[in-house]
């Protein structure tokens, strides 16, 4: 057996980084694994104090841009209609049907027949070669498979195994499966459905079986005719949704990058078919910049063009926003994918449900005529179904982000390994309250101080411990400023702030104190 | 056959009132039956985009109440600690066998041996007579099993029927199923659990079966030694958190009332058994200034305290605050329960889990010392595992009820036939800007002043149609104030405020809008 060898992607320094994130991540109350008293449950996390605040920071900057004040339109000015919506996760099955989850959305698995394991099919030869202690195939694998395999045009790309399947069946036949020794157990791959599923209802049988939802999206295109006939909107018009959605991944991993039970915030833009182009690119913009408003480095951003291979059927573009995070460093990963959907989904539920989802435009109905166009052409362009934008991205995912944007080592500070360099809007806690020495007068005016921020700032009163440890545990979960009571202030009604990042100290008058955190964008 | 008879409650024009509120909630975009373009399915429900603003801003007032600005130790004048939670909805299956779930988490279900049918048991009967088109059991049942069934102390109370349970097995051989004429075809009563389940995983096996959670409660009990252990907190603290449970509920009913998918605002407070009286008294008034806070007539509101045979056998006091729905008029409904829970469900995972989840209470130990007490008696009375009071509410049943509430009808105004009196924090719409006539320079100034107060406040700019009209959508979706641009407006940068509730009309400088709204309370 040969020597372990290093895995070649994510880098090792990445890797550790990601640890000491998720390290700090436990320690300081913002994500911890479910369940974990019980030994945990693969797949999902709880969003502790301060993850939860963080997460609902976002969550409202997004609905705010989007729902609440969405943009203007780039022609008229006119601010754009984008609907807010709650669907339910759990909705009638045929919904599923009709959308292709229940046929179509599907890992490919194999079994192994000595021990009855199923694994995914990309992982079997990664999972054989870890299970020997060992991340080495393709490169240095020990065996002659990895030869057949490689001749065969498999590779591994951020330690996935890709085109596997393009392998003749009669490979598996050679392949060992993770926890056998034995080669040839393993079944060629079937179909997983991802889709986890539950029985609602009195009687458990085959037709009360429903979904739960692997995305927020299906619920908006079930509420497009209700929405259309309550609101008084006219296409083009949003309607979108932040909610839990649930994918059965096989190998959730890279902490919330992959999860089980996620969170997103999904549009959808119905608009005509020949507007359709110029809301894509105004959507897939529009999203880059909303990522940036989040303080995300600009260089750790990017578009990624789906190549037409990637494409669904259904779809005629598709642009991911990526983020270069520690895992893929020094490559990108998906963050938000915005999708020109065309009207597959309305479509589809037509068919299935016999709802009338097409649309009358009026407006293009009466610009064909002043333009002269025929009768029957005016009536039969004028009534369409609409084309469909969808900037489709996790809110869960936004946190990872903004966690591992953040996520700062500071060897140079003593007392924190770390700091967390939120944006000012987005940290779960706005301000550190202290008296620089718990008598003399300090705690009580700054106690004051720290009653009156509490109505409008998130705000942690702490007299305890050296001034040095309450900076150092501020820096750690990202609080942008640490207000100090001193002898000044006693004197002249000074206090000192001290900025996150730089550490350098200002004095502002006490009375100026909420101003300045309003100015700084807290 | 006889007449069909009245249903004893809830009373008719009630009825018709909650008939009249649904119609507006969809008519409007508040709420819509999920999956309505396939037929819908029983017990689900989407918020529309006035849903869930409304929702958005219940949830936000209960955080921010709890969590971010919680009220102040009636003691010590100090903020009470709350710290927030967003644990998964899939824990370990483990969880819900230590909570008592899976034991006892469950309704009584009769099936019929003819049609494969499943009841619960305390509805055959109702259903029975509801088949032949009557409301009447037991007051005038038609036949000779109503009278068997009174003698056996069976009644009815607000449709449901009670104590069937204590009837005797042989009963059920004399009472016909709902969808069968032949009576005797019914099974005794079993034990139907109310968790939806499902299987993570990539194996479908028993040891993968994992819930729903039928309450978020749990996921704060497992994050208590995660929380106590990172935020720095002492006993008595709190964990909040919001968010979706479900119930598979035999028969969903009274719209969003009783649904299959929720949405819970739940608070566990920890603290000594010593000190549980005073904080379930704390917390039993607290929350009921906070349905207060809402905009509640009092008169709706009333407080119930569990008989000592309603309570859970864990738990040694219950109040439920109540409200009177129109479903319940002239009686109260269930609206929120606050719990003394003990330690039940601390010491219940403590023994399943193996986590020690006692506290060690250091101020209790000095006092102890001060006090004179002996070391072993300190030692033991200062470790322990902390009781809970637990103030659950419904978020989407606190939507039921502002919408309830506000829904007001008005047959003395033209246009409109409701208007919905929402708070104004709570009103998902804060105003209409309207141009009184869609010329002479009013809509530009009209939609520049919309422009402005879109940034702070939700408005909808609206030139079309009689003013009239404009006021009385404005009234049915519950918009608090209307204003209207004039010819003063252009002469004197006036305009016209008309309030929701009384009609009246008063003048504003247009420079002053904002802060009119904000001093509203919008």
């Amino acid at each position: 057996m040969t020597a372990p060898a290093q895995r070649p992607t994510p880098p090792a320094d990445a890797a550790r980084s990601m640890e000491a994130l998720v390290s700090l991540c436990k320690r300081r109350g913002f994500v911890f694994p479910a369940s974990e008293i019980y030994g945990g449950i693969n797949g999902f996390w709880d969003y502790g104090p301060l993850g939860t605040a963080l997460k609902n920071h976002v969550r409202d900057h997004w609905w705010h841009q989007t729902v609440e004040c969405p943009p203007l339109d780039p022609d008229s000015g006119e601010p754009l209609s984008v609907l807010g919506l709650d669907s339910a996760i759990i909705q009638n099955p045929k919904v599923w049907e009709a959308s292709g989850h229940v046929g179509g959305f599907s890992d490919p698995m194999v079994d192994c027949r000595e021990t009855n394991g199923r694994y995914r099919q990309d992982q079997v030869e990664v999972l054989f070669v870890e299970g020997r202690g060992a991340w080495a195939f393709p490169e240095n694998k020990p065996d002659a498979i990895a030869k057949k395999l490689r001749k065969a045009g498999v590779t591994i790309d951020d330690g996935e195994v890709k085109n596997l399947s393009q392998v003749d069946e009669s490979l598996y036949g050679t392949i060992v499966a993770p926890d056998t020794d034995k080669a040839g157990t393993l079944t060629p791959p079937r179909e997983f459905n991802l889709m986890l599923d539950t029985y609602p209802g009195v009687i458990r049988n085959e037709e009360n079986k429903a979904y739960l939802r692997p995305e927020t999206a299906q619920g908006i295109f079930l509420n497009y005719l209700n929405v259309l006939n309550t609101m008084r909107v006219k296409v083009p018009f949003g309607i979108a949704q932040i909610g839990k959605s649930f994918r059965n991944e096989v190998t959730p991993r890279n902490f919330i990058f992959r999860s089980r039970e996620f969170e997103q915030m999904e549009m959808e833009w119905f608009c005509s078919e020949e507007e359709a182009p110029k809301w894509y690119d105004f959507w897939k913009h529009e999203r880059m910049r909303w990522w940036e408003s989040l303080g995300i480095d600009q260089a750790n951003l990017r578009f990624r063009d789906h190549g037409s291979d990637e494409l669904a059927h259904y779809s005629s573009a598709c642009v991911d926003v990526e983020y270069r995070y520690p895992f893929t460093a020094p490559g990108f990963g998906e963050l938000e994918g915005v999708a020109h959907r065309g009207n597959f989904d309305l479509t589809a539920h037509t068919r299935a449900s016999n709802a009338k989802l097409d649309y009358f435009d009026q407006e293009l109905q009466l610009r064909l005529k002043a333009e002269g166009v025929g009768k029957d052409e005016i009536k039969e362009r004028s009534r369409y179904t609409p084309h469909v934008i969808e900037p489709a991205s996790g809110l869960t995912r936004a946190v990872l982000v903004l966690l591992c944007e953040a996520f700062t080592p500071s060897p140079e500070r003593s007392g924190s390994d770390y700091v967390m360099k939120f944006k000012p809007k987005f940290a779960p806690v706005k301000a550190g309250v202290f008296p620089l020495v718990n008598k003399d007068g300090m705690p009580e005016v700054a106690h004051k101080l720290y009653m009156e921020l509490r109505q409008r700032f998130a705000c942690e009163y702490d007299a305890k411990q050296t001034i040095g440890k309450r900076y150092a545990r501020m820096d750690e979960i990202g609080t942008p400023f640490c207000i100090a009571v001193d002898g000044d202030t006693l004197e002249n009604n000074v206090v000192t702030i001290r900025d996150r990042d730089t550490t350098q100290q200002e004095r502002v008058g006490i009375d100026r104190v909420a101003a300045f955190l309003a100015e700084k964008g807290c």
